[in-house]
């Protein structure tokens, strides 16, 4: 059910189809977050219109709010939500570690407080896949615990509660139409991440994801990670690095082999006025007031309904006048920018051009990851 | 340029087109709100796919934030926002009085503080016309004092200062593309109304407006007014009862010849999570627990994009996840409803069935009105 089939390479990128029961994934792929069964402002509409594919969503979100057990007797996520594509959920593990203000971890799992009303549950490898399987999503996750990545002795004994955590995870799975994929975890250390690519290798899962990454290390850290992990991984799985990125991290990413990305950055930059935008701009800051008379797109070259339709002098006056529909128009942009981006960089993987494009494409985008910190 | 077209009648109630420089207008027209340039939390693309034809956009909103300048220096009111149909503004007279804290009126004018941040401004029929004039809408409005419906005294100053500033609104206007309406006021009185139809009549604009209802009266009140006003008025002018209304309005207003419409009813009750339904629901409050697990649309008659696409169920769970796509599905639904209404009312106009579906209508709707107090 869940082949994955190489279209194209070109040095270590890939271009791929990944088959799941809602439909192929040409990759790479960037998928919006969904973290509440919604990508914020957005419809399912405005989805298809800026061409997303996957959408993720947030096991432990949903977990708490509707319930899994709701979503699954309205049908389950995609006809919830009005979403008929493929979906991924995650573990729930990395919200629990970073939401839950008290948690704590023994080697079968997690107790922890809801970040909504302080309410004690609990979440086990075989939980967070009782969940996901209510929920429905083409592609899950096994459950895992992120660590913090400067920690060294911690990031070897959550890496091996990973490991146990994915084999119970696998064992707990009982439908056969939903991807578990293993999580590869190890902080910023080579001999974790290389020992755990190789364990999570073997479980022989339809596609492998990275996790804790993204989460407080240097971007040199993150590359160096990926030069460690990728060579070790079978090449007819998908590869997903999960919770990035920036357009400069997918340009990163894909050069190093990944084929699937997540990051909640573009829809939470539109809540917070900012555009993404190649050089000379950068990331526009669209409350500025030197865009109050600014009759040019957000970018000249994007062909999203935002920049098609709308100034920047009309954005920054919806900002200032805090009218919802800024989000609403930065959302699609955002989203539609990184899209753009990663079709781009799949057209040049198949026509054998991307390893020549990519100081190009990180050049253009340097003002905005330089912007980031 | 701005002819007006009666192609049915049934008893008072007409079938119309309007003809304006971003198109042609079928009357009765329902007209959603956008305020501050936009229909709040919608795209223009959205207003496009529920039928709507005439957007309202709020004089006083837009002098004061972004400015009528910059809206002019952008291109006017349709480019800036979006909306290349037929647009309409008010005059800022209502919003003077309704949102200013302070003012202070003279037979020249109203001198006020912005609601946003105190600052003085004047407004007087010429600068009204002005500023409309630089937002550049197909139909603007001569500036008019609104009373307190239940002071008589106070009515009779108020008409009589509204139709010294309708003879100056019209001498201060300096653009032909603008159909400059007069505006009847009156409060309830009979005989206050029916000298200012008349005197508004006289002045031969293109459109005649009926404000200063809405506001406080009853609905007997109301509709006696309009009984007083439409019989007074040329037949051959479209007539526009500003600020309403409800479905019930619509009905009503429609039964006594009005043919324009607009109201902020539609997305403020989406703001507040209610939603429009015919009997037997009357008005839905969305975040009501008993919808958690509704799997029907809001109205299983409605054509609208929310009502084809999503549950009750799932637009609960956004109003309780506090996600901000609940006000936008719940606008398309609503502002959809009362389009779909005036339009099926419309039909019956041409075929010369509306007299005899009046009843049925008024009842269907009596839930929704009766919830309305």
């Amino acid at each position: 059910m869940f082949q994955f089939t190489i279209t194209a390479r070109n040095a270590r990128a890939r271009a791929g189809i990944f088959t799941t029961p809602h439909g192929d994934l040409q990759t790479p792929v960037f998928a919006p977050v969904g973290t509440q069964a919604t990508v914020k402002t957005l419809t399912p509409k405005h989805l298809k219109e800026i061409n997303a594919t996957l959408v993720l969503s947030n096991t432990y979100h949903l977990y708490l709010r509707p319930g899994d057990e709701l979503v699954r007797d309205m049908g389950g996520l995609h006809k919830f939500m009005g979403w008929p594509n493929p979906m991924l959920t995650d573990s729930g593990g990395f919200q629990v570690f970073s939401l839950s203000k008290t948690r704590v971890i023994d080697d079968d799992g997690v107790t922890f407080k809801s970040h909504i009303d302080g309410s004690t549950h609990r979440f086990t490898p075989e939980k967070s896949i009782a969940i996901q399987e209510n929920l429905g999503a083409d592609i899950i996750m096994a459950f895992d615990e992120c660590s913090d990545p400067n920690d060294k002795a911690y990031s070897a004994i959550a890496m091996e509660r990973t490991h146990r955590w994915a084999e119970r995870s696998l064992k707990a799975q009982t439908r056969t139409d939903q991807a578990l994929f293993g999580i590869i975890q190890g902080g910023v250390q080579a001999d974790l991440r290389s020992a755990s690519a190789k364990f999570i290798a073997s479980l022989n899962t339809p596609g492998i994801a990275i996790g804790g990454l993204s989460v407080g290390e240097t971007k040199e850290e993150m590359h160096a990670m990926l030069d460690v992990v990728t060579p070790l991984l079978p090449e007819n799985k998908p590869r997903y690095l999960m919770g990035v990125g920036t357009p400069e991290d997918l340009i990163n990413g894909i050069a190093r082999g990944i084929d699937i990305f997540d990051c909640v950055l573009p829809t939470r930059l539109a809540r917070h006025h900012s555009a993404f935008a190649p050089e000379p701009f950068g990331r526009l800051n669209l409350m500025n007031a030197t865009f109050a008379r600014d009759t040019r797109p957000i970018d000249e070259t994007c062909d999203c309904y935002t920049c098609q339709t709308f100034t920047r002098a009309y954005i920054r006056h919806l900002i200032i006048a805090k009218e919802l529909l800024a989000g609403t128009l930065l959302s699609i942009h955002n989203l539609r920018a990184l899209i753009r981006l990663v079709n781009e960089i799949r057209s040049t993987i198949m026509d054998g051009t991307f390893e020549s494009r990519v100081d190009g494409w990180l050049t253009a985008w340097h003002g905005n990851a330089a912007r980031k910190s």
